[in-house]
């Protein structure tokens, strides 16, 4: 099979080198384009990365001498995965799915607009319906599609399942998130050793928005939010990757500890499509009493699964757990590749 | 003024410590006599702690040539702080209570017994009064007083004037606790670097038990629970000293954010008694974004005040805040010394 | 071909883990047989390791329901790896050769005993000659081989090629050693977290001698010690893995920067013996200003290789420059484990 | 008395920050005035150190509404303390010695100068006769002095004693330095969690050839430096404050071990002037096997004390020894007031 070529926008950042980490041999894409910001175009992206690759496992061979480019849509591929931030990345995106790429993105800009997918394809692969709307209203074919920030990603995959069964109605979380969350620099050393920081800028208010269009359905090609209730308290805590939650849920059914925890094991709407990028089980059940732990567990399905722990009842709502998830991986650019295989299988990428 | 002469029971481990370091030169206090597990006793304090002594500031001079002593009723003073280990402290407690000592504990075996104060002078002072019932059951002048849980102490002290003034109803906290709070050696450092452990044995079911003992009352000689839901997620964060919590209420009264912080700013009961170990306000209410940290709020008030901070609206519940307090000041050593400082000048303790 | 079957002695320690990580589908070994201390012998390796597994990776299947057997020489296999603890190692190692199994062991016990190789293939493979010697006294066709302590093995390595060229003849060294050295529960995280240690019991004086005896030669079956002088400072730093030194060598000729650069790149005794834990290249030089650097160097070859960085002029000695190795693989398990396949394509093991 | 009125030049970065601390409640020294980049030039200070205060005490209420200034010469103070950083502060130190104050600076840039003393109270008072030259050269009653750099003054202290007695030689010396040595935001979490940085711009050679001036003479109003040889590796650790330095030394003389201690520990050239920041004793002897450890010993002599620990043969060069200071008072910010205090009681400052 001929590889489908892709390009990634924002590559000099930490989610752009996940990207090109995770995507070295994928059985189906191939990276053919690079692309960042100006200071960086012109450069092969082994020169531009001198002192700013942060990841353990070295650059891969194949993108070294990749020359890096504008982020203009003249990029040689027809998917870009986008990495850039925020304070770009609304226009970029757009101006790509009008020029016919589809663009698969981390970014948060436009997570919320009312024709774009906020996918988890184990959660609402149907919401993918919407793009048609998307691409009357630019008239293009291109298109864009979004995965959620990464501290909602590990909450609503923990809850979906319970959702979709016993109609989740309160949560309340608390995340403790790790230092890779916040990019590189990112968090100060001098602010982080032997400390919290109870506070991530605009982190709640996602955590409390964007599982309600997730959950959510698409009815006459318009989202209906879920409805329910989501309090968040979000916190950085001196943890390389991996976000940890404690979450308490309040539910219309109300099912038995041994039937909640069947009900996580057992979710696997994607089982048989046979995704790379998709883990064996993406909720895996700790029944240990103190996991998961983000050193030991966060690699859990490549980095893709997401660990349930110590799963219990909850005195004021009904049960309460830990959820444990990848920030960078299946929080942020592992998500996006799959939501592009899913997409791939579904024919909306060719 | 001649002090009052003092002992510490379970002087050599980190709450033993925290005693030591916090009596030197305190006004009303001396210490007289140390006494830990037969490991220690006859040695002097010195001798005994070479490479267990591991607070910032150096051992005391006056109490370095100390002898230890075995921990049996038999010490030159009135007044015993008890920092022993839950294994030995149940009995060893009673005896010195039963032998006519009063006995101000850190320990968790008598905090739940039915004529065993469980102190917060701020908060339930009144409670003192048990005390008859305690001395008449043992038939001795002695008795005991316990202090709570150093991750009950921070959310009780931010939650009282609320209860007091608005009827908590419900309470969903997660903890991140400090590794002294685990004593010495405690934790691995294998176990928390790049790590969070979200167990710690026994924590949560304090955490929702203790409170409804504090925020309760006394009536006709017997305590009567305050009546509350409490849900806690207890978490091990890889910080030095300071529990910090984020804490959901729902209350019967429905106040305003203006209301509820100049309840907490204003409340101060031991105004005026001129306590030594009082903070000059219990409750700090920080109006910065991303505070209390627990490096730079940790020592508000010398460790014995606790600091409120991002107090907003909860979805859920009500309000949510966090709260941050010593664990080994305000938590422990520093809670059973202001509750002999408050005994004293009630009369309990000459 | 059929695998060579393969004990571990100390099989629950951190290093007992790391045999067991390490040798899943070792092309020609594979683990017949695990043992340990009474405390676990008798239970399943599953069960003796609740709270104890301490890597990323999970337990083995293979190994998960196997029985733990105590440390006597009735284990079902020719060769075992001994992660023994140093308080027993001594005899029971020699009880094992003693009984004809080959001995690979990490322990420090023998390693200075005068028919005992203290090898690194790399370096003294023909140091294996000895092992007649240690046959004849003790009567058997076991024998135990040696390799070096952690911070030695990083050190000799970088030094090891200069001074076969160049005729070391002074070496001062610090070391910031990992946490995984002291074992489990080894470091108390109160005892490191905002801090170093600068003291490792008995390490200083394993750097200054071990290296004499690996560097020496055999002549007329007796060890004859290289005649360098060197001066260790050993440090514990907050650091999980990974053992990094700075060193500075004097050395009888005086070779320019690209001839030393040169000397330890090419440097491969082993090249051609396709063993299976031998890595690609030993020695890893970088010329980036500022590495080596342990979280993002430590795996170089799979760990088995050491990065040498920062080559530099000495205004005191010749050069200096840093070293870096796994201190738990190229430093400890994989260290006997490529011991061991050295000695199969020797003929010293079947 | 009346106080001296002090200004302090970059007051809003780290070093800055300390001046502020440190000069509170100073017997001799009142700050009048606060200078900064035009960044935050016109607010008060308070304002312009939201989210950028990161001592663990208050800012001092006295500046809290002090106005931040521009860095020219035209402050309300006689004394300036400067904390610039090195891209600006060659000129503006100039500046302000021109136009008559006395700038006691932090900066690197001219501590080298032919006429500015590398001053060291303890070690080279002496030194202060070469501003007689300075003064001439640049037609002014003003003049700088300047302090050594964080990791030099450690370093100098402990062997300036056995220099002056026992002739320094050689010196190698490894360096595992604090995170706050390198300002704020300086060091990234991400870089340093799990981690030693081996590389410090510039570092290895300010420790090179700062001694060799503090250390040498003044002759003919010129310096003649001291004959040694220094060789430097400088790492970055995960500590907060305090460098922790390993050092082996040669010298001409052999003194016993007990001579060295004694010759350490009676250093006190200070004792009788009654300088509110020098320490007790300016060189602590610790004789325990595993201290000095930056926790716990960089605050001894309110962290104006430096301290020596392992001195032990060093099979090399003569002894090796550890030595600790803490690097944002000793190192720093302490080091400037102290030699402000010196020249006040040498009649240099009015």
């Amino acid at each position: 099979m001929k590889k489908i070529k892709v390009g990634i926008l924002g590559a000099t950042g930490m989610v752009g080198q996940r990207f090109i980490q995770l995507l070295e041999n994928h059985p189906w894409f191939e990276i053919s384009a690079l692309a960042a910001s100006e200071r960086s175009a012109g450069k092969t992206y082994q020169e531009s990365m001198v002192g700013r690759w942060k990841l353990e496992t070295p650059i891969p061979k194949d993108v070294r001498g990749m020359e890096v480019k504008e982020c203009t849509p003249d990029l040689d591929c027809g998917v870009v995965f986008s990495a850039l931030d925020s304070s770009v990345a609304g226009p970029v995106e757009e101006k790509f799915a009008c020029a016919g790429y589809v663009v698969s993105s981390n970014s948060k800009n436009h997570r919320m607009d009312d024709d774009v997918p906020l996918l988890i394809p184990e959660i609402n692969g149907d919401h993918l319906e919407i793009i048609s709307a998307q691409k009357k209203r630019i008239g293009s074919n291109g298109f864009i599609v979004t995965n959620p920030n990464c501290s909602t990603i590990g909450l609503v995959m923990g809850v979906a399942p319970l959702h979709k069964k016993y109609g989740v109605t309160k949560i309340v979380v608390t995340t403790m998130q790790a230092l890779s969350g916040a990019g590189y620099p990112g968090v100060a050393s001098l602010d982080i050793l032997d400390n919290v920081v109870p506070y991530i800028g605009g982190e709640e208010d996602k955590v409390e928005t964007e599982p309600q269009k997730i959950l959510g359905t698409v009815k006459n090609r318009r989202f209906v939010m879920a409805d329910m209730l989501i309090s968040a308290s979000c916190n950085r805590v001196n943890v390389k990757d991996g976000h940890l939650e404690t979450v308490s849920v309040e539910m219309k059914a109300k099912p038995s500890r041994e039937e909640l925890i069947a009900t996580l094991e057992t979710y696997n709407p994607l089982r048989g499509l046979d995704l790379p990028f998709a883990p064996p089980q993406p909720i895996v059940v700790s029944e240990e009493n103190d996991r998961p732990q983000p050193r030991f567990d966060r690699d859990e399905g490549k980095g893709m699964a997401c660990v349930v722990g110590r799963i219990r009842k909850c005195s004021v709502l009904d049960y309460k757990f830990l959820v444990l998830s990848h920030n960078t991986i299946r929080g942020a650019a592992g998500a996006a590749i799959l939501n592009a295989e899913y997409m791939k299988v579904k024919g909306y990428v060719e």
